[in-house]
């Protein structure tokens, strides 16, 4: 019998990612919303992760380049070594494009359990692309025996915030190949308040390669769309990659499920089902900027595929706490 | 069968406080990690919380006195009425005498759903003693057709961060007998680290007053004391209560619960089983001041009484969940 998973899963964290490690336990990590550290929980079903008691595993610096707004921390296992990418800025205001100004960043634990201590991790330091521009929302993935990463920056010479790239790494902090763009803000979805991709997430099924993201403005506008490759073509070739027109998943206003995005994947506890992990608010009737409105929610919602093997997201799952 | 309680119930929220409304709710609120706002949240069972989706109800002013380091907000149901009690500095910098700088504040929401929007809320002010110094951790209660008001402040004359005051009040923002104090600190375990008496509840149970208070520092020194009083003696004379000069509950390091404290009380879903809430943290390895760092998490645990009616709180509850 499939589980129950108690919605909304993990109250007020935001780009959250669940990672299901071989020692069996779920390990998640996510925005906070003061965005001033990193932490990690751990637990061994997707529902006790609700009260894992989280373990800080760094802190911002007092200055500098990784000072402010600490945002969409991912835990990657590579090769036997934990690593934490995040995007962190040195100032909470927005530059003369009217955007921020974070770069991508990346620690390393060599402990085998992530949670033991903040001394275990070592900054690895910027995450370098070919351009000095807002990154964010970077994630990562093997195919082949080749590490490939995904990320979201900023191209001056687009309209937009930021577009999709991807890159092969030399090393977990270190890029190898100059990065392609893959998708950039364009359809109406993908525009609406500011134009926007971002928060890219990769599910390997069905001899494809799906990479969601996340579109358009943080608040009820937010939606995901879908990029899909053959597992055997050229995963650094834009021509391999082809964009679905229509987001796969976005507000259910009639259960007030409000901007559903920044997602990630894992499996069910017996490894059967696949899970989309993603945040969501409740109400838009915010005081002041939302980005300091600490209410989106983390939630969990099983999906499946359709006959061509592509996935189905259907809608925003509805609270059902009691 | 009585319920089994997950715990940690909620993570990351300090200062905990339940009240079970008239319509079939559990409302909670907490200190946030980030100080800067108070949220409420609801559910039908004490479990639902862990998941319930809370609302902001106030937010730090941006300058002034109700705008830093916003601490232990506590919701009360009055005459109709929703109050919440909460204490603000206009400063994170500590004064000459090393401490910080609160006053306690009311806010009032005339709406019957607290939750409804952040506009409902108005200030009532400062809630104003005999003496104008750093106060914190108020509670109220009736008895008697005579509301009372119980909170921890810093006499100058007595060496420590706080002691225990209650005066009868006019309105729930105003008071209308002089503060008189009922305990400061002065065993060993009420002066480990700092002297401090703070983080006062009230238990009306079996023709007593049991008011529990927390001690020391906020580390694993933490711990619980209790006055007792008889509910027919006059609550307003010190002489009415009795110290307990031993600690009602402290740390088990067996268990790795460090420093529970600061309590309130509540009831289980069927009314029958009066229930603790408290928070306490699980490491003590923490860089930096502990007041920045977010993990003190809210628990819950069933308690009885003994022979001669006092309760007994017996030790922190592990860790639970799967």
């Amino acid at each position: 019998m499939a589980e129950t998973y108690i919605n909304p899963l993990i109250i007020q964290r935001a780009d959250p990612y669940i990672y299901k490690h071989t020692d069996g336990y779920y390990y998640f990590t996510a925005s906070v919303p003061a965005y001033n550290l990193i932490e990690i929980r751990r637990a061994k079903t997707l529902n006790g992760l609700a009260h894992a008691a989280p373990r800080t595993v760094w802190r911002k610096h007092e200055s500098g380049a990784m000072s402010k707004l600490i945002w969409a921390p991912e835990l990657h296992f590579i090769d036997g070594h934990w690593f934490i990418y995040f995007a962190a800025t040195d100032t909470e205001e927005l530059d003369e494009l009217g955007m921020f100004t974070h770069r991508m960043y990346c620690i390393e634990c060599d402990a085998e359990d992530p949670m033991a201590s903040e001394d275990n991790w070592v900054e690895r330091g910027q995450v370098k692309t070919d351009k000095d521009t807002f990154s964010l929302d970077a994630t990562t993935f093997e195919h082949n025996g080749k590490r490939y990463y995904v990320w979201a920056q900023k191209d001056k010479a687009i309209k937009g915030n930021s577009n999709l790239y991807i890159a092969e790494m030399a090393n977990p902090w270190t890029l190898k190949t100059k990065p392609v763009m893959l998708s950039k803000p364009e359809f109406d979805w993908e525009i609406k308040g500011f134009w926007v991709n971002e928060g890219p997430a990769v599910l390997h099924r069905n001899h494809k390669f799906f990479m969601t993201y996340s579109a358009s403005a943080t608040d009820e506008n937010y939606a995901m769309g879908m990029l899909t490759a053959a597992d055997d073509s050229d995963l650094l070739d834009p021509a391999s990659w082809q964009k679905s027109p229509k987001p796969v998943f976005q507000s259910d206003l009639s259960t007030n499920q409000l901007g559903p995005g920044h997602n990630s994947f894992t499996v069910s506890e017996d490894g059967q089902q696949d899970i989309m992990v993603y945040h969501c608010r409740n109400y838009s009737d915010i005081k002041g900027d939302p980005l300091y409105d600490p209410n989106r929610h983390t939630l969990v919602k099983p999906f499946s595929y359709d006959d061509n093997g592509y996935p189905v997201f259907g809608k925003p799952v509805p609270y059902n706490y009691l």
